[in-house]
């Protein structure tokens, strides 16, 4: 597969509001897109920097996987996943995945935040990371 | 403070040497640097993606602090810390965190690997991401 970079790096955080004031006030980053994705059960909000982008993950419900990693965590939040661009498409790249025996979280890309195709590896697989392919 | 971009991305290893087939095998990542950094007790492993770089961290003593991240991780590793391009000097964003509130781990720049100016700032204050800002 080709990556490119890292497209973001997922942020779970208990209260996004409460969050914000750290990385725009403090670290002098700007959000410049909240979004709420349904099927996630989560509110997302982005903020760029570099070439890449920080997405922090406030759940919407007490059985969305960003509830579950922040109770799994004392109630604190931390980083999530770790979000690469594909430059070859994100089925080529689970193909190669399957093939060198990585197990896959979504046998085919699906719909994803800020309009991509996505796929997750599972992190036994990965280091131990949580890890999404993206493309779009 | 101004940052321009992630520096790194720090990802606690138990081996390197088993966890660099996926990341050069599966992901096409290459691995440029490896580096043992005495005072910190750790062997490093750094790999280029798009304008920032993962780092792999592998403990080379039982008291490093990356030792005591995988033990109270059930020996698993995972992303450690997050690390930010300072433009504007370190020292200098550690005075503006300070003036603002955040808990510092250093108070002053110090020696980090890769020959970089590196301070930490603490979780409690940080969005519980353990924050590492680079210069140099």
């Amino acid at each position: 597969m080709k990556i490119s970079r890292i497209e973001h790096l997922g942020i779970a955080c208990p209260s996004i509001e409460e969050a914000l004031p750290y990385f725009e006030n403090v670290l002098g980053l700007k959000c410049y897109k909240v979004e709420e994705v349904a099927d996630q059960k989560v509110k997302t909000a982005f903020l760029k920097v570099g070439d890449t982008k920080l997405e922090l993950l406030e759940p919407t419900s007490p059985d969305s996987t960003i509830a579950k990693f922040i109770e799994n965590n004392g109630g604190k939040g931390g980083m999530h996943h770790l979000a690469f661009k594909i430059e070859d498409g994100v089925a080529n790249a689970l193909a190669e995945c399957d093939a060198n025996g990585i197990r896959l979280i979504d046998k085919a890309p699906r719909k994803g935040a800020d309009n991509m195709q996505i796929a997750f590896l599972h992190p036994k697989s990965t280091a131990s990371i949580l890890t999404e392919l993206c493309e779009g």
